[in-house]
């Protein structure tokens, strides 16, 4: 894996805020080859990094023996330009809104920029990386060849804001907040939200057939704290909030390329697209994707059928990693 | 309607406490018959009190004219004994834990001692009202013609645990709780965990299909302030705790009668039962109905096929309230 930072220079976002010295923290695995037609991108999700993308490996789907995956930051993760790591004025509690359609273009620019790639056999993410993967598939007809989104949509569902704004505010009653300018983090808020998110981030199945303990975990109270705490109370508040508002206002027609015409969006996705939502997924339903899928001229609905709800696509259970993987295989074409 | 305060006086509660002066907070709608064999039981739900129930009336379901409509309140729903009533050394953040069984006993007490009341036609309640509903049917199957609770379930599942603690962590992030010795109410946490609820309370479906409109509300901010943080941010914080707590430990089989035998409980139940989960109900799920129902001598699951939610037994919506009262009629032999 070899790590680099893309300095973007002065970049504009679609919120009217030019951020003056952005960076897109990414990875690569492999290398690109000469006829410059392996190359994978595989954007993060809501709190993950570069080094957490479990797909890429030798015999793993994203091999890079035979693969150049490239592994590029979410704004927001701490890595690429976020709250945490950027000068006044924008740092903190004034970062601003990034869309994903920013995300996206500034992927864009490191691919044909830096990395001299100009075609993607695959675009694949999972939850936040979904609904860039989307977005890459509206934006990019010519330059990708297919899509796997995983446990994601194109554009959030106006439940899914619903939720969203509940694990804000679970975050935010924590006066130590103090509006994104605390010096001593909100552990009370970074807890709470978590606590929120366990409840969301796997199906009522889950809990009722114990399936935690397969993960390692001797009990309810034991999991929620030991993988949902232990994920999200260590991080950057703003970076939390950073990615949430990018989550909430994501829309794959909200650009100006589209300006607001989602069934023209998902209609210009020529790559062949596998959307595989999670049968018990509380926050990115079936039901979602299944519209989407129609809107889409050559994609197939493949659902993991797991009780694992979002976390389906997460790597959590052998069986939906098998299916994950056999369905990436499948349209590099393997 | 009839209001009244039944004094329990000492009254030893399972967890260990005895209340020195406890009140149980009750209506009466219609009068008992000579034959005794009118009476109807309703209990009430989280956060719901006596005059909220709107299941009785002139020509609904529980009409007056007819039944003899009782309807106590629940521990901790600030009519009967409950945090913000009860005087030192168990109000406020002392409160003790109170179970259903606990509420139900009371109850018991209060129609056997104070009303006359030896035989119940009906048992019925939504949500945290079919929690009681379904520890009236173990308990009394002698009392208990029939009973209909209503997207609610037999015991708190694991996964709606985990979801309440969610909803306490976001209330008690805000400082000003202060575990329950505040003066001043925690606005902040209480909007918190309303704006949970109200994920957790309504569809996926609900939200996408904009069903808040036909509530009177113009967009989902307005439908979460207006419905969601209407109905808790003015509530004492340590009474919605104190409801969760009981909420949280429910179980049918949790008492001396049946030493922790969930299969039994549910196995001594006589009364005829019509168990009406909601179809997309987020935290009182089918499922566990489902299971529920196959335990019960005499029982029939009968879901609302409704995308309101949790709330398709709450009166928001017009199919679902007919279909509601007309399972209540058919139990009541009308």
């Amino acid at each position: 894996m070899r790590e680099a930072i893309f300095s973007l220079g002065r970049l504009e976002l679609q919120s009217g805020v030019t951020l003056p010295d952005a960076k897109l923290a990414y990875a690569t695995h492999g290398a690109l080859n000469a006829a410059g037609d392996n190359a994978v991108l595989h954007p993060t999700w809501y709190g993950g990094i570069h080094s957490d993308a479990w797909l890429v490996g030798e015999g793993r789907a994203l091999d890079p023996s035979r693969y150049f995956v490239v592994v590029p930051n979410l704004f927001g993760n701490g890595l690429s330009s976020s709250p945490s790591n950027t000068a006044p004025p924008w740092g903190r509690g004034s970062f601003p809104l990034v869309s994903v359609y920013d995300n996206v273009m500034a992927q864009h620019r490191l691919l044909t920029e830096e990395l001299g790639v100009t075609r993607l056999r695959l675009v694949t993410g999972f939850s936040m990386g979904a609904l860039q993967t989307f977005q890459w598939g509206c934006l990019f007809p010519d330059m990708v060849d297919a899509i796997a989104p995983t446990c994601g949509a194109a554009r959030c569902a106006p439940h899914n804001r619903v939720m969203l704004d509940g694990l804000r505010a679970a975050l935010t009653a924590d006066a130590a907040f103090q509006d994104g300018w605390y010096d001593v983090p909100p552990g009370k808020g970074l807890r709470a939200m978590a606590r929120n998110y366990a409840a969301w981030g796997m199906s009522q199945a889950f809990y009722r057939e114990e399936a935690y303990r397969a993960l390692g975990f001797a009990s309810v109270e034991d999991f929620v704290v030991g993988f949902w705490e232990a994920y999200l109370v260590g991080k950057d508040a703003n970076d939390l909030i950073a990615m949430l508002r990018t989550w909430r206002v994501a829309d794959v027609s909200d650009n100006p390329v589209f300006g607001g015409d989602f069934e023209a969006a998902l209609g210009a996705i020529r790559a062949r697209a596998i959307v595989m939502p999670g049968r018990t997924d509380l926050y990115f339903p079936p039901e979602d994707s299944e519209r989407e899928v129609k809107l889409m001229p050559n994609a197939e609905l493949r659902p993991f059928e797991s009780i694992y709800g979002h976390f389906a696509a997460g790597q959590v259970h052998g069986p939906d990693v098998a299916f994950h993987e056999a369905a990436l295989r499948e349209l590099l074409g393997e």
